[in-house]
């Protein structure tokens, strides 16, 4: 394909086209991912994710300008809603985008906040591969660490910074919902504010707790303090994000999460592909409204109509295999 | 089946029970729910939802003060990470919810925020309809608003409160992840605080916005003004619900949205279903491990791996229907 030569040769238009046509799912949006597939599992992915207003797009700025100083190359994929690179900061826009929009080497997208082809979750890594196969060394994914949709976001991420801060209050609170778990680097951004050290000692408190409980890990995970607005503390903190790549490669974590990733994601999309067509299979059958006025009535109950749907669409496999 | 009978007759522990069988999926929870459904419907189910520290646990707290007085059953359902109602509020506690466990015709319960049978939303579905059935007048959700699947969980209810406050710089950019579009009526809490009219301007702005580009609904959302620590404004609230309620019937909303929402609610069922199998067949499947080894090695791509699922799987439906 033309597209996919394009995109091989490092023709930025052609990224950004292959993008449109993957998020939308535009005729052809397959083909593309799947010629550009054997170009990918070179970037090295990070993921940052944490509450809104912990200052999470200036710490990428801070990122984006570290790497590009290296020479790497970089993308950027943001699906945090409250982002600035998402268009989300309504309030005044306190990031110096406009210094990478410039760079020719600095590739940023956002994804909306919903309705991507094959859900936010799926956008978002299709868009990463496309980033991948096209080259670039890191891709930055910023997410805001709240809602679970955003928590399995972060699973394409070989690195994960969690970002907290020492005025949230809520910070401990918002973890909980399942972001403790997935950080590999803890960073406490606006570390030159009041209660800083309260929060890295919070951290730490349960990290150890966690390193009681659970099998060791040999990633002893930092608590890097910076103040991304300062640009203070990045070099520390990509130091660490280096260090955990290597620690990936140098125990085939790296190698054997891809595997194991590539396994659940395939098995997602087809989970995906199935309910759309029974979505597309249901809409104006008139048998099915029969069953949702039944429904409606309470005459029916939703397991048994989830029954019917088994039984007539996928009866010849179910019948033998599940029931 | 005694469990369901128990709980018709309102005996709380067999709601507890039925709570935990359906939330874990245990044998039986699609039996009890198949069983109860006919005695669902009564309830008017209120969602609420802000950003962390918007104080929606304080005015779900005044909200069950009310409806107390008024001789109303009240079912709470937290999915709220950051809510004490959930446990998540490790950094002191301003909730006076000990009244309300003292209170039998209070029931609290809190949805774990991952990992519910049926995903979180459905659970949390089922959960409403136990409470439904049980004979609670009113159900409360309480979730917070920023990411996607917690949205979705807002569906259930009739009608939505979206908490705003006056310091939270960040609210408009949280709602920007499309909680705008999901609001019944805005509550802006702490009212008693600078910027609490600020608040209020830019929310009737948007609406103002809103309402010349959309076609007209015949319900005008509400912002209403409360300081929920000082139990103020919760009258009008709750008026402005009941009005919201009112509306809903007279327009037949209620009735077409129930509709709707069953015929969705049955068809992700069934996808999930779907799903599980998928996911059950392939575990220790030798066909596909080599599949995923070649996704590993490259030589095959993922929409590939897609088709060899959709084919050995669903391959009489897909085949005749949808290639």
């Amino acid at each position: 394909m033309r597209l996919v030569d394009s995109l091989l040769q490092g023709n930025i238009r052609a990224l950004a086209k292959a993008i449109t046509a993957v998020e939308n799912g535009l005729p052809g949006a397959e083909e593309i991912l799947t010629a550009l597939f054997p170009y990918t599992g070179k970037a090295h992915v990070i993921g940052v994710t944490g509450a809104p207003g912990a200052g999470k797009s200036s710490l990428v700025d801070c990122m984006i300008a570290y790497y590009r100083k290296l020479g790497k190359t970089v993308g950027v994929v943001a699906v945090d809603p409250t982002s600035p690179f998402t268009g989300g900061a309504l309030l005044g826009d306190r990031i110096r985008m406009q210094d990478h929009f410039l760079d020719d080497d600095v590739f940023i997208r956002s994804m909306g906040s919903r309705g991507s082809f094959g859900g936010l979750s799926q956008g978002t890594k299709n868009v990463i591969r496309l980033l991948d196969a096209f080259g670039k060394d890191i891709i930055i994914v910023e997410t805001v660490g709240v809602g679970q949709s955003e928590v399995e976001i972060m699973n394409v991420a070989h690195t994960t910074l969690v970002v907290l801060t020492p005025n949230a209050g809520d910070t401990i609170q918002v973890l909980k919902a399942g972001v403790m778990e997935i950080a590999d680097i803890f960073v406490i951004n606006k570390s030159d504010l009041d209660g800083a050290h309260r929060v890295k000692t919070e951290v730490e408190a349960f990290l150890c707790l966690k390193e009681k409980l659970e099998e060791k890990d040999e990633w002893d995970i930092p608590v890097i303090p910076v103040v991304a607005i300062k640009n203070q503390g990045i070099d520390s903190l990509c130091t660490s994000i280096a260090e955990h790549k290597a620690h990936l490669l140098g125990t085939d974590k790296w190698l054997e999460e891809q595997r194991l990733r590539l396994s659940k994601e395939v098995q997602d999309m087809a989970a995906l592909k199935i309910r759309e067509h029974i979505f597309n299979e249901l809409k104006n059958n008139a048998q099915w409204e029969q069953l949702v006025d039944k429904l409606y009535n309470k005459s029916l109950a939703p397991y048994e109509a989830v029954d019917y749907i088994l039984d007539n669409f996928f009866n010849s496999v179910y019948d033998n295999r599940y029931k």
